[in-house]
């Protein structure tokens, strides 16, 4: 681990953040040239590295260390699928339209937007302070409403409160009656806008020549491995638990993206589905993870108009029933795990919990792990528990049955009434009519079958059928008699536990909370990325491109290389200092430097991005280190205990 | 490296191939339960463990080893960049139309198809060995249409090997009047068809609320490396050569996919664009590779009709011009290079050469590396040199150069008259005319410009432009000077060298390759996957799943991850052999077993999959051991030299 500066001393400049992931094409909006695409977005050599390194400790935190079966799916889907899922009709937001240009809005965020604006400007008026408008990126309007400090009536202020906390209650026609009764407008042109339609966010295609196959570009990855369910579970021998795991791209045609990352048309997904017993929802590893303490914001809170948040435990948070069950606690614990791993801020996360009304139709207990970002809260994860719903659609549209087979330790055994038929009597004697009967006798219940079989014991029984047809029996053609069943085989569709990642979002905000600038030098940004995910993890650089330095260049990337350890090799042409500036930008922990000195005495210099310390050693020794310093063995402490401080004069920045 | 058995002794049998991939989830149909789609597959656990193994093999071998720049870019691409491209006019097949029942054929396909089920009746009637149809998959029709024994006239059998010959050469009208005038019909139905259709193979959607953004999913990832080159040239610090790399999906609505994984409608291809100077293809690493053999067809020996292969060094066919320059040259080695290395048999590998008639409308020289399977030589790399095609197009379309600027070592100088006005008398003497003789003046070549400054000299000269206006000029006026120029920037478009590889083509080949049965038990497949890409590295297989040998299986768990060595625990609760067996076909090459000798002595016995020799060893040895098989720094032969044959009886198969 690198040592730790106090970087929180310096506020966070949005400007020279941005310019820096530009300058150094961590990402940028793609089709530039052609003017680009709201929501779609390339990542560069950096940030290409980054989420690479992202998604592969991802892989070894979740398919590794858990033994998930991981799975790699179409992202294309024939509608059927969408249809049986809900997202056809329910995955979607209201839009409306400025009646004049035609400019959509998002209903809701319009609604929100300029009634927050008004309520802020009331409050100027009032004399207090302007209220902050929340900075929700997922809220948050393309040119904000103004606030005019103008007052509005008590019970005005009142209804627009009541409002704004119910607003992801409303549909679309109640958006609209909300614009016209509260004269909500475009606040770009000031114009009325249009009636709300609903727009169904998945990207539509068609599959084949003839083009009568509609499909969807999946809105995430899930669908995939519940359609692969059986599949999965014979390959886990028929046991349950297991867990499918896929990393992924999916779409999702935003209304109108923004908020750069956080918002996209277009992003990689990671997804866990773990299926559990529906009746047995512990975990057995949940003893590991009890005392992992997190920031959570639970729904009571949050319904008592609260957003406090409080330390727990999860071992708490489900021993008191805040947390449905320990394999949803036990996903909450792995995914805060992570997140500090790869170098989210521990301050800057929280667990919120799904409202009653918020939760997804399918949902019974919802968790995301937001992440404070300069848009504010954003939810980076979300950790659900999606009940059986999904298996359950699938199965009940395809006749395909999606459950598991589980033999009982103890069988069950029941006795019940079962009619037998003389089938040959039985049709000799009603004929036609015998179909009717026998399905009206299979509907009796266990009373009215043992009043029957009374009956019938004392000669004859007289039945009537809910078509009115009425038939005389005899023990000739009906007995009824009282059977023992044995059940050693229990079937249940399972439960899903679902953690599912949204990398982009992971990444920006691991970004924002790695950048800095030092304090001498404003100008120069660091990312002080932990070495896990940086896209490089030493730089090495000559101290010019003179021939006398390219075999120890290429025995020390050879000796990296060997360890495991990836290195780049900076020979350009302009000072170390500049080289090192650019190398804290792309977040690169490491610097080896190459100079006369190392041509003569072997040695090379080390220095550390945060504190920019330089140490010297042999080759050997500065390789050993740095390897340990990159598998976390070794923090810059415990490097500096091996090798002696430097000053010489040639590496200077 | 895993001891080679005789594994070409037995023949392939598809059927059991195929039965093994299903039942062991390498992949299936997407959709299944729903009927799935053609063209559209999902990766269960073991083949998106497989193909997540080739990709990390690709990115060390090409982006690590070479300090290639990735780049992740939007599948969803807006029109106007294909437009430009080429794609939207010309990323088609010709498909025509059963007239009564609608289905939909390739064109070529079906003339191919055809004609060569007729030469094959001829062959037949003629009392010649029926001619074995090509495999080649992508010309394989559905259902092939039947050979019946007719016999054809010589002139006839004559037209038709030519058309065939040409086939690629024709468009949708030729292959209409094809299927006219030789009666050329649906195989299936016996129905004519219609007039050939262009059918463009991407998928189009449309991005945003309003729909007015037409887009679609790429076909390729090529166009999203050419649009960032600006970034990439700046990130490389200005300087060629340099490549970008991308792993991603792209989509080709096929117009009716087959030959399983083969041909789909949505795939991960993994691609390089090298960009270096038009007027220099060498490569600096080239003498690295000039010793490597391949199996070259080119493209004359093609167009004599012949189809023989020849052995040459890659070295050899750059000096003889057979490969148009070193960096192709240089790229078709490594891409040898890695293929053999994940598995590929060399006996099965070839480089064809695109004829002149079969490149794309960009190239200039292209290789394709073919790989032999069950369904004929099929295309897995592409290996092109585009010129300077991509980046001229984008460019003249969006008016932002895309070339790179080179100082030149030795500054070009030049000297040329040049044209100096005295604006003042200029606008005083002529006024609105101003403007078309001094565009006059300008077009004007060395010659007539000295010939004019020499009537200038003489005190005045009279020019007359093409729209017919006589000027008369002085030297007060205009003079006319020789200048020196001093050029010390080069300006160029470079060229492209692209390799690009069907990871999912690639990895059905190498289980093709892979697959075998044992002589003595012809029911058991295996797949003999080296380690480097086998799903599984070591299976680990306690006797039972008694808790007596938990901590052994926790410990040697945990020794092996930390050696980096992936390990799967198979505690199911069949036999030892099943479950061997099992693993055997998911091509898991050692398997480690914990009895109750391990318990006692600390003993476990390793098996190796292809011979199913067994040896013993104390724990940390057979650790080392298996380390060392797996990271290929021994073979089995040398771990046989360190530990004992294995005699005991309880693992026995």
């Amino acid at each position: 681990m690198a040592s730790t500066v106090n970087k929180t001393a310096h506020s966070f400049d949005k400007t020279r953040f941005e310019a820096l992931l530009n300058r150094r094409f961590f990402y940028a909006p793609a089709f530039e040239i052609y003017g680009g695409v709201a929501g779609l977005y390339d990542y560069g050599p950096p940030g290409s590295a980054l989420q690479a390194n992202i998604i592969s400790e991802w892989r070894k935190h979740f398919i590794i260390e858990e033994g998930m079966l991981e799975v790699d799916t179409t992202i294309m889907t024939p509608s059927a699928v969408f249809e049986t899922s809900g997202h056809v009709a329910r995955f979607a937001d209201w839009m409306v339209k400025d009646v004049k240009t035609g400019d959509v809005l998002r209903g809701d965020h319009l609604v929100k937007n300029v009634l927050e604006a008004r309520l802020a400007g009331d409050r100027e008026a009032r004399g207090l302070e302007a209220a902050p408008v929340a900075e929700d990126p997922k809220k948050k309007k393309k040119k904000a409403a103004k606030a005019t400090a103008v007052k509005l009536d008590d019970a005005v202020v009142q209804e627009y409160e009541t409002i704004l906390a119910q607003l992801d209650n409303y549909g679309g026609p109640e958006l609209g009656e909300l614009c016209r009764k509260h004269d909500i407008r475009n606040p770009d042109t000031d114009n009325e806008v249009g009636e709300p339609q609903q727009f169904n966010l998945m990207f539509q295609s068609s599959i084949g020549p003839t083009g009568q196959h509609k499909g969807y570009l999946r809105p995430e990855t899930a669908q995939g491995h519940f359609l692969n369910f059986n599949r999965l579970l014979e390959y886990n021998n028929g046991r349950v638990p297991f867990a499918s795991a896929q990393v992924g791209r999916s779409f999702r045609n935003e209304i109108s993206p923004r908020a750069g990352l956080l918002r996209v048309r277009e992003f990689t997904m990671a997804e866990v589905e773990h299926y559990v017993d529906p009746d047995d929802k512990s975990h057995p590893s949940f003893k590991d993870v009890r005392h992992v303490e997190i920031v959570a914001l639970d729904k009571h809170t949050q319904e008592a108009g609260s957003s406090e948040t409080k330390k727990i435990t999860v071992g708490e948070a489900v021993d008191k029933g805040i947390i449905a069950n320990e394999t949803l606690g036990y996903f909450i614990a792995r995914i805060y795990q992570y997140l500090i791993n790869i170098g989210i801020d521990p301050a800057r996360l929280r667990f919120r919990q799904h409202m009653g009304n918020e939760m997804a139709h399918y949902a019974t207990d919802c968790w995301d792990a937001e992440i404070q970002n300069s848009y504010g809260w954003t939810e980076c994860v979300g950790c659900a528990d999606r009940a059986a719903y999904d298996l359950s659609v699938h199965s009940n549209k395809t006749g395909t049955p999606l459950i598991v087979r589980q033999a009982l330790k103890e069988p069950i055994v029941t006795e019940k009434e079962v009619p037998e038929w003389n089938k040959k009597v039985m049709g000799k004697t009603f004929k036609g009519d015998a179909g009717i009967l026998q399905k009206h006798i299979d509907s009796l219940d266990e009373a009215a079958l043992i009043k029957l079989k009374g009956e019938l014991a004392q000669g004859s029984a007289v039945v009537k059928t809910e078509e009115g047809k009425e038939f005389t029996l005899t023990p000739e053609v009906l007995t009824i008699e009282r059977k023992t069943f044995k059940q050693s085989i229990r079937e249940f569709v399972p439960n899903v536990i679902e953690p599912s990642f949204g990398l982009g979002r992971i990444l920006y905000c691991l970004l924002e909370h790695s950048f800095w600038a030092r304090e001498q030098d404003i100008e120069r940004g660091v990312l002080s990325l932990p070495p896990l995910v940086a896209p490089t993890k030493v730089l090495i650089v000559p101290l010019s491109a003179r021939e006398e330095f390219d075999p120890l260049v290429q025995e020390i990337t050879a000796k990296l290389r060997k360890a495991g350890v990836f290195s780049r090799v900076d020979d350009s042409n302009t000072s170390i200092g500049k080289r090192y500036a650019r190398n804290d930008e792309l977040g690169t922990p490491y610097g080896l430097t190459i100079d006369f000195a190392s041509v003569q005495n072997r040695t090379v210099t080390i220095r550390e991005r945060d504190t920019m310390d330089q140490r010297i050693g042999k080759i050997d020794e500065v390789v050993a280190t740095v390897t340990d310093l990159v598998n976390g063995n070794i923090d810059w402490a415990q490097a500096c205990e091996r090798l002696p401080k430097y000053d010489g004069v040639q590496a200077v920045e």
